[in-house]
This record gives C-alpha cells, structure tokens and sequence, in this order.
C-alpha cells in the first residue's frame, strides 16, 4: 500500500496516501489519525461554509476511559459572541483536513442559543449535565 | 481477584470503590470522571508505591475518534532518567484519586528500557508503532 518513498522513510510522519487523500501537504506532525493534546488546544473551529468561527479551548475526557466527550471551545470575537466558553460533543465536531480543523454543522442562532459556561461556572460534568448538552446537540450520549 | 489484591495492598493506592464507600468526596472541579486535557498536562505519574517517577507532557488523541491512546510521560530528575519522552498506552496508565495522579506499574528497569521519543524525532504513531509501543508495555492495540 505504500509507495517506495514512503517505506524508505522511518523519520517522516506523512503518509503518502494521506498526502492523496487531503490533495495537499499536511503541516501537521502527529501522522495520519492522532494529534497531540497541546496543539488540539486551540484548534480553528469553522462552519460548513469554511466561516472561522472560534476555536477549541481545551477539551474534556475520561480519566480513566481515555474517551474525549467534549470540545470546550471559545468564541471571543467571532459572530459577535462573547467571550464564554461553549462545550460542545466531541462527536458534533468533524476533522478536515483541508481547513486543518474542525467543522460545526450549526446555524448561526443554534450557536448563539447554545449552552455556555461562564469564567466562574464548574459543570458537574455528569449525566444530568450531558443530557443537557448532548441533548441540545442532537448527539446520543 | 482484583479486589482481594487491593485490600491486602500496603501501598498508597486505593481503589475508586473504597474513596466512594468511605464517602470521600473529590476536590477536583472536572466532577467523577471527566477532567480537562489541559490538566491532565503535567499530572504527576506514579509507580506502584507512590514513589513520583514522572508526569504526563502531553497525550495523543485520535483526531476523528475521540480516543487517548498515548501519554507522552516526561521524566527528567527522576530515577536518573534523562529529560526524553516515552510514550505509553493510555490504557498502561490507572488514575488512582487518592495520589491525584496515574500509576504505571512498572519495574524500574522496565521504565529505563522503554522506548523514548528524542526532542528532534516525530514518531509516526502508526499500526507499526503502536505494535511497537503497545507490544513494550503488553498492552493489546
């Protein structure tokens, strides 16, 4: 499956067939599937029109399970939003590889309507709390 | 099996199961089981007798999926290991809320042997490396 250059290569992170795939050279050094927690942090977040709208702040995960449930992200500056962080399922989210970053399917109004957390605010994080988000979302838990 | 084994353990570790039957309550603000990736930056690693060998610098996440499938550990100034990275399985890693903190059950030379990362390597973090990675700790891909 991979070409020569490719299996010659034991240094460069990008596949060639990532390469095809994306129809461009990818900046980015985690290789094909993963990403480093550091440089996930800030990540653009774009509407399906290529808009940028804000970006992830940081994201939350299991402890133990190792599974991402949500993109926390930040919107200060964009569409006239404030500057509150907006938790968002991780699976409302869509990597491109074009954009180099997430895609937010949602209307203008769903993302201003959308559940916030404030700089004082801790969300318990639990059931009751996902059922809220994720329900909002459209997303099964 | 497990739980005769942490009842008659002398280390520090104690299991979730004990904190909630003795009604400990966690100080933390990311609520039971969540916890956010920029503080799971920099918690502390422990072996087995509590002894601090290191701590997490970042961890890969499948950019699609969602999941955690390494923690790159740091541990320059402990057990006279050098400041190189080494990847480890997620699932290698127990969150033990007692220490506040992942344990790696692992033998001194056992860590000192492990696969580094170099601060100019990029790994791939593809099947090959993951059989690498994952075959070093015993841990199924």
């Amino acid at each position: 499956m991979a070409d020569t250059a490719e299996r010659n290569s034991t240094t460069r992170s990008r596949s060639v067939r990532e390469l095809v795939d994306s129809g461009h050279m990818m900046e980015r050094d985690e290789g094909k599937d993963l990403i480093a927690s550091d440089r996930v942090e800030g990540t653009a977040v774009y509407r399906p029109d290529g808009e940028k709208v804000g970006k992830i702040h940081h994201f939350m995960v299991g402890k133990r399970n190792g599974r991402v449930e949500y993109a926390v992200l930040s919107f200060g500056g964009f569409l006239g939003l404030g500057a509150e962080h907006r938790p968002v399922p991780w699976e409302a989210l869509d990597y491109d590889t074009a954009l180099e970053g997430y895609v937010l399917s949602a209307e203008e109004d769903t993302l201003k309507a959308s559940p916030t957390i404030r700089d004082n605010e801790r969300p318990d994080w639990d059931r009751a709390y996902a059922a809220q988000i994720y329900g909002y979302w459209g997303v099964p838990y």
